[in-house]
């Protein structure tokens, strides 16, 4: 019998659990928003994140910046927040103008402030299985998902499909770190099917509806799909057909409801996490 | 026809190369390796690396500090050599006396000065797939190997065994730049042999001799022999069976002369490219 894996059941868990203890706090959590431009879907994502904050008794700040901000003024701007003691965690809201490098912005949030878990030197210690302070958000609502569903990760052959700097990579890295045993698949990637049909747990992060078919997999898989994909009739999809392949499968993440609840949750709980260590310091 | 892959042919015409371009400069890279106590062989290996930079016509230091240097101590002997114009790369010899925390001091050497690649800084760039101006030695050395003999690393699939963070993990990340699909195995790696079958490019750095038998790859595979172990007779060997593997294989590695001299090539290889990168500021 396929288990249905909702993300937002394990979310609003996580999420109602940490608005209590907020409830307690002296100080509240303060999470700063930078967004550059006018992309109407950015405003969007950078909303719904203002709006969560806010349900939790965080403080939220969203700085607003013109399309034409030079990178200079935004190194400025994040180096004000770097070193105001009243904010906690800082995020740059992706994409970027084309103008401003957006590897030189990750590099100057400070590490501890540094909420999405980009900056290199977190990333590093992730890769070198030394414990953080944060994660990156989307593979750690996914280990989350699976923690939550008592899914063994220890000693399983996990399947990465995509090698984004998001979810692919850092996600392969934590897997290891989880002791399963790891394969990052790409574009590159030659006979996909045959690694897929190996796969204890197959997470697809590639952003292609019906990418992941049946035959791609073997009985009793669990099956985390990241993709979010719009189709033409205005449904939401992932990157596994889900109809087909979900009788095969012994978990199955929905799309939407699955991962993409997890993540806007990662975020809060690591806005919290920086809080936490700032004031233990 | 299986071809052997010799590492001392290929870490000798790199030095050649190096060798003649150091006659060139008016100023000489420098290398500073730090070592603390008296630990035997730590002492061979720095005085490999000294040997080595100096034929290169490198300039060495050598620090020696006592076993009961205080972790403080070895911090502001670090700083005074990050400071230092004239030191371009800074080792501390591993493994440290127990009362000193590794991931301490790795973190105080400067990336800039970060010969081995260890800092959480640099090993996060490798992981974002950024370029970074030095690179994991054994890992780097590795890849040069397969360039050398002109086999493609693109499309394959690497498996790795092993996952260190000197060889294993960042040579997955590295691999992964290459384009490589890539498996890191592990000690709770479940049916190894069933993984490691569907290699094409099967790479061992474990320490255990036999690890890897003659039933555990397919024809053609491409062995790489991280391994360096020394039996009861004396006698070097690596973790694969290489009597038994060889003539399945279309590459593979000896140890002794295989893998081990490219990893103080790399090292060297490093020193140089952070003196160009440092003068080039």
């Amino acid at each position: 019998m396929t288990k249905l894996i909702d993300g937002k059941i394990v979310a609003k868990e996580i999420l109602d659990n940490l608005a209590d203890e907020v409830l307690f706090l002296n100080k509240k959590p303060c999470l700063a928003v930078i967004i550059v431009g006018n992309d109407s879907a950015s405003k969007i994502y950078v909303n719904l994140k203002k709006k969560k904050a806010l349900e939790l008794g965080f403080n939220s700040i969203v700085i607003e910046l013109p399309e034409k901000t030079l990178e200079k003024d935004l190194i400025d701007k994040i180096e004000e927040l770097n070193s105001d003691k009243n904010v906690n965690a800082i995020l740059v809201q992706m994409p970027l103008p084309k103008h401003i490098n957006p590897l030189k912005i990750i590099e100057t949030i400070s590490p501890q402030k540094d909420v999405d878990c980009f900056h290199p030197y977190n990333v590093g210690n992730i890769s070198i299985g030394k414990k953080s302070y944060v994660y990156p958000c989307t593979p750690k609502g996914i280990i989350r998902l699976l923690e939550y569903y008592d899914i063994k990760i220890e000693g399983k052959h996990a399947v990465v499909i995509g090698r984004s700097n998001i979810v692919g990579r850092p996600l392969s890295q934590m897997l290891i770190n989880e002791n399963a045993t790891v394969t990052l698949c790409h574009s590159k990637t030659k006979n996909l099917s045959e690694i897929t049909k190996t796969a204890d747990i197959l997470i697809s992060a590639v952003g292609k509806p019906n990418l992941v078919t049946e035959n791609m997999v073997k009985d009793g898989v669990v099956i985390i799909d990241v993709g979010m994909n719009r189709l033409e009739n205005g449904k939401l999809c992932g990157d596994v057909d889900f109809e087909n392949v979900k009788d095969k499968a012994s978990y199955i993440t929905p799309v939407p409801g699955g991962v993409g609840p997890m993540t806007i949750c990662s975020l809060m709980v690591n806005t919290y996490d920086l809080f936490k260590y700032q004031n233990s310091l």
